[in-house]
């Protein structure tokens, strides 16, 4: 019988959705950045808890402050997706029996420090012994069914745009874990990506006012998987045109002779937005942004196809990224 | 300097209350069961998280699909003492990686039989890799502010309750740690108290319907620490003159030569609801119930001083209980 590093994330999940009985009239569906409840005169109560794992989440030389920070980013980055304001934040902490009361400080300093920088406060929590360090951070938030942004509105047509370029997370990871050599700026950028990610609150919260996108996603299982669950959900494809690929990530795979392409392609932990928006709204979607983000692309009808067009050539994007239990 | 099991949970909840900053007009404070954020007129969203690890909360012969339903009632629990209905549910799982399909099925179907035996849904959630099964479920609902059972209304003269009586579960966990003898019945509801724990939602909804409630508390750390919490949050004492122990935990204590009282009073993980209100509410309180209550003392002034008063002697009882990182 299958285990659960031979099912992986995606297929666990899909064996939860088939056990778990449906809420009536749920106004975002299961598998959205965040799960919401109807609160009527069209306002939703928005929830939503992602967790953190020491062993697969926290990459060697992150600090524990980094580490409590990084799970209220993550936590962030999905409301950020949705164009949300987290309210409040809750946080349920599994500790290591053998952890000093410093580690505990700088859990805890982390954690607020996460909170304050998105302008947020956590409000409690759940304190756990446990093998390793877990940090489930929760958010609340409130927002209007018509503003927020779902995975499942993509159409033909549309163009594709990213808040940020691709590849850093997973170039510094890969010098990290493989001790690999980089110049110093180089270096400073991919560590920085790794150990102080940013979760792109404002640029959500922006692009919802705009009422300019059609769908969003945040990037962190990478840029190939995430175009394919935006995919799914809007049930399109996508014509993707260019790679928004880092500079640092490109001068890391020149000098290592890596796939700069694989590298924004097929990382994770990655808290970029993906968006997709009408042609005729792109001023809108300028403005709300101050012109900082990347079109990569257009929406087509062909159903879960995403396709990679450069010179004239088309090729496959295969669906390849971070997923829990699968060794990559 | 101090580690994580010498600190014990108490302690490290206290250090992490001094870094977090407080959000500006929280309506309930640090420490209750639950956390609110004000959405005005009135009404409140409360939200809660509770984290099982299995090391730690899951006991010997208890299945997958009994502590995935165990989480739920957990953090159920904790509305129940709010008199809350917990309107949908969120659940990050840490699963190993050792795990097979049909330990997966089970959890998944743990989890909606506890939510839907408590008229709530899951709504989504998380699912990680780990080294121990973990779930944490978090809880959301709506509330009038003046509804709320807090932690800190209670105050002397008030008298003092519980939904229930205490001892099953500390000695069912006895009775299976120490591989005791018990007659059927006693056993089948010592095992039934530690597989298959309840939530006492109905009562805390009734109880807060009656408006006659001064302050509530889960008892999932046992009798004797939960009560101090409520002294300390109310800056009350009590005056315990009856300990509800459970017949069958009185049957199995008899027979293996244990402290009673010390099983009711020390144990944890038992989802009683203690409460106190004014003598004057009596009736409100037995109607809301339908009598089935325990009255076990009344509401003092002596801060944080809880005494035992039977047959004229009284002696203190001590704040002993579950806390995660301490070997009892």
């Amino acid at each position: 019988m299958s285990s659960a590093g031979k099912l992986g994330e995606r297929k666990i999940i899909k064996i939860f959705m088939t056990l778990l009985q449906r809420m009536p009239k749920m106004p975002i569906p299961f598998g959205d950045d965040v799960s919401a409840i109807d609160l009527g005169e069209g306002k939703l109560a928005v929830i939503k808890c992602d967790m953190l794992v020491a062993k697969t989440d926290v990459p060697r030389g992150m600090s524990y402050w980094q580490a409590a920070r990084k799970a209220v980013v993550s936590t962030v980055s999905d409301f950020a997706a949705k164009g949300i304001q987290p309210l409040g934040l809750l946080t349920s902490l599994g500790l290591p029996h053998h952890f000093k009361r410093k580690d505990i400080v700088q859990i805890g300093l982390g954690l607020n420090a996460g909170a304050r920088e998105y302008d947020t406060y956590v409000l409690g929590g759940d304190t756990n012994e446990a093998e390793d360090l877990i940090i489930d951070c929760v958010g609340f938030g409130l927002s209007d069914e018509a503003r927020i942004m779902k995975r499942s509105g993509a159409k033909p047509g549309d163009l594709v745009a990213t808040t940020g370029s691709f590849g850093k997370t997973a170039a510094g990871l890969k010098m990290i874990k493989d001790r690999l050599r980089a110049p110093l700026e180089t270096r400073r950028e991919l560590m920085e990506a790794v150990y102080m990610p940013n979760a792109y609150l404002k640029e959500g919260l922006a692009l919802a006012k705009a009422h300019a996108v059609t769908s969003c996603i945040d990037s962190s299982d990478g840029l190939a998987c995430s175009l394919y669950e935006l995919a799914r959900m809007s049930r399109v494809g996508f014509e993707i045109t260019r790679i928004p690929v880092a500079i640092s990530a490109k001068r890391l795979a020149e000098s290592q002779k890596l796939d700069a392409n694989g590298l924004a392609l097929h990382g994770g932990e990655e808290y970029n937005l993906i968006f997709t928006f009408k042609p005729r709204d792109i001023n809108k979607v300028s403005e709300a942004l101050g012109g900082a983000f990347f079109e990569i692309g257009r929406v087509t009808s062909r159903t879960e196809r995403i396709e990679l067009k450069t010179e004239g050539r088309v090729e496959p994007i295969k669906p390849k990224g971070w997923e829990h239990f699968k060794r990559n």
